[in-house]
């Protein structure tokens, strides 16, 4: 090990992104590899598959954030697996070494063990997931027009969410102010203020991370805004345009779009770093965030597997993965300095993953959105519902996106949204030979080729005038 | 005919949007037809391809814009050929009848009938193109850092566009400000502003539609920037990551990206109505912009080949495209006034082409930019240069931007880059698995696979602490 130890950062994701400002300017040597070349501030990113921003405002490129710190250097590249006995990371036909590794790499969507599900009903982890989303939302009212004008055929228009915790919610509630309100008076042969939006929650309450009153209050809020809600509602099965679901009887729905927000599974990196995983694929690290028999291998965010000091699990959200970002860089800031002072050589000894610190969660409370003026939040005993926590929700997300630019371009997006009625990113993008709606569906999955749903048959060539 | 006549529009470009918007509210039934949602405000999608904009502050949707108007339907589909006989657009297993036909399909890229050099040099027309080049051009920096890092190897960063024609400058401009002055602190192991771009130009000049003290002065303000202008240089062929060319002698540049911007053809569309056309594909209509033998059908914009009085060609750009569209619209609803007014039936034959206006062509000037306060403009015998170009440019475009929101944001997002030496829209993205530079080369058409050129070869594992 050096004088400047070289920590190495897989993932700018919030744990990823927070470690490296920790660091940022610090005498250590940091490298910062991620797949994009941007930092994905997940939790607007339902905003962006609602068309209410553009990808660009919640999506920072990471060196322009990190570029006054000459300490810091970003990599675009993706990791392939580990050489832990040589500390190095493993890339296409390259290696990085370091002194210390802190592995970020986040989450991705769990089918249950359904893969093949997902180009029928994609999850929102990426800008990309929340383009695709925004362009069958918008085609699908484009479809449901053609039909109607062309083949003089009233299709029905359900938009089907599977999976009732935040993200779920949130879709919910934006797809339904899409069709109710926003595009609303656009269409002239369809009515977008019919389509259906339903909600399918496999236990008996949405948002079932919060108290039972603010469930409750949260599926009160969603059915205001139109938003049918089914409880105790498991999926069995998806095929192209059609959720099987089992609610005491089997039975099924049709949907234009389906979308999947009812599981997440951690990156499969964490199988690579030959460590104990928990069911959903989180690495059971120490209380110091560490690698079993590795204290320069930290885990950390939604790829960790922590207790909480009541046994309760630290749950995957950003403070979280925040909270331990800013852990794992200070306990290797205070080793490299406690080694900078040490006078005799490789005293490093009194750095072993004995002397460290555990790592707390401090919980500063929970917020979900559901949509316009509606909201809930848990700080503490202090329970929020309504407007009042829809603007808690609204200052706090602003506040912590990162970069000045972007957040007074969301103010301003949101603020013509919610005082015009408006979208701002109403923009179906793709290929242009798919993006027709006679071949949207063949080309829905960019992969999978998709069958026409029964239900909307295709017809002969008519006249109409 | 029905009293009501029912006109319907292929194309939400500049001639399809502004003869749509002189048909609203009138007693006409309009039926809009386009392969995208949106329309592209083209003469700024170069600021998208080069990070300054977002895709959907230039590209609002086209049924938005005529919300408030019932007698205008939006249909999102593809045109697959005409029934001039029965008065019917064909779309894939459907038609859509017209009285009139306005068709607005405007024009793509011309390869010279070198189709196959589209994947390595891609164009600008679409908003997808854009986005495509954005992705290209960063990635090319981010490779470039990746190999000097791990390989510790620094390959030339060579940006080479094809074509001297407005989009060819803007581009280059563009890309010389990203290089130089954007993302110039941004990276550790390369040096961006030493990356060179380099303008082909076939003819004598750039700009060749500008007068020649114009030109010049464009090629200056071009070399002040750090664009390499190469004159008289004609491209003989493109290979991954190499453009072959003749100026005098034979040669060949090595290229991170290639762009192509030296040739437009009209729509398809123009062989499939069965009407003469000229060399680039566009139709030789009357001098009422109409299909010989076809009164009811107007052909505008880039896709229609036109005369000016003194025997000019009418140029392909948006004011042109503009005042066709606003001439078709203007015809139409003089004659159906006249024809509502007509007390015995089927005087329609006053309105037989002979009756009719010919189109004349005004032109207000042309604005060509070039980068920061950096343009030229030909008003009359007015020729600007330099800052006040720019501005005057600058104005322009916003005022003609569509929606009010646009506009605000646009000018929020350029009065940033301006100030702040930023861009706004930095993003790379793609299907993520494509995104790392290993693969990056194999990926990047989306369609033809790419050999790794010779010149940048990668090589055996190595260590690299």
């Amino acid at each position: 090990m050096t004088t400047i130890p070289h920590v190495t950062i897989i993932g700018s994701g919030f744990g990823g992104l927070y470690a490296t400002r920790k660091l940022a300017g610090k005498e250590v040597r940091v490298t910062l590899i991620d797949r994009k070349n941007h930092h994905t501030f997940q939790p607007l990113l339902y905003q962006v598959a609602t068309a209410g921003l553009s990808p660009a405002e919640i999506a920072p490129p990471i060196r322009a954030i990190f570029k006054r710190y000459k300490n810091i250097e970003v990599l675009l590249d993706k990791v392939t697996g580990f050489d832990l006995e040589h500390r190095q990371v493993l890339l296409h036909g390259d290696r990085v070494a370091y002194d210390y590794l802190i592995v970020a790499a986040g989450a991705g969507h769990a089918y249950f063990g359904h893969e093949e599900w997902a180009p029928m009903a994609p999850g929102l982890k990426t800008v990309e997931d929340a383009t695709e989303i925004r362009r069958r939302i918008l085609l699908a009212f484009e479809i449901a027009e053609r039909q109607a004008r062309l083949e003089r055929k009233l299709a029905p228009l359900n938009f089907v969410i599977v999976g009732g915790g935040p993200t779920g919610v949130e879709l919910a509630g934006a797809v339904a102010e899409i069709a109710h309100r926003v595009v609303a008076g656009n269409f002239r042969s369809i009515d977008p203020s019919r389509a259906r939006v339903i909600l399918l929650e496999g236990g008996p309450r949405v948002l079932p991370a919060y108290t039972e009153d603010l469930s409750r209050s949260a599926e009160r809020q969603l059915r205001r805004l139109r938003v049918e809600v089914m409880d105790n509602c498991v999926v069995t099965g998806v095929e192209p345009h059609r959720v099987h679901y089992r609610d005491g009887s089997d039975g099924s729905l049709e949907a234009s779009v389906i979308l999947w927000a009812a599981g997440v599974a951690a990156s499969p990196l964490g199988k690579m770093l030959d460590a104990p995983l928990d069911r959903a694929g989180r690495v059971l690290v120490k209380p110091d965030l560490t690698l079993p028999g590795h204290p320069e291998v930290f885990v950390i965010g939604d790829m960790a597997s922590v207790k909480r000091a009541d046994g309760k699990p630290v749950p995957g959200v950003a403070p979280a993965a925040i909270q331990m970002g800013e852990f794992a860089a200070k306990t290797i800031l205070a080793e490299a300095a406690l080694e900078a002072t040490a006078s005799g050589p490789r005293e490093a000894e009194a750095t072993e993953a004995g002397a460290r610190r555990s790592f707390h969660y401090f919980d500063k409370g929970s917020l979900a959105t559901i949509g316009r003026n509606s909201a809930i939040a848990e700080i503490g005993r202090l329970h929020l519902s309504g407007f009042i926590a829809w603007l808690t929700w609204l200052l706090v997300h602003v506040y912590f996106l990162i970069g000045f630019r972007n957040r007074l371009q969301v103010i301003w997006a949101w603020a013509w949204a919610y005082f015009r009625y408006q979208k701002g990113a109403r923009l179906i993008t793709g290929n242009s030979d798919s993006i027709t709606p006679g071949e949207a569906h063949d080309e829905m999955s960019g992969a999978a080729k998709l069958e026409t749903p029964s239900s909307l048959p295709s017809v002969p060539e008519r006249k109409v005038s």
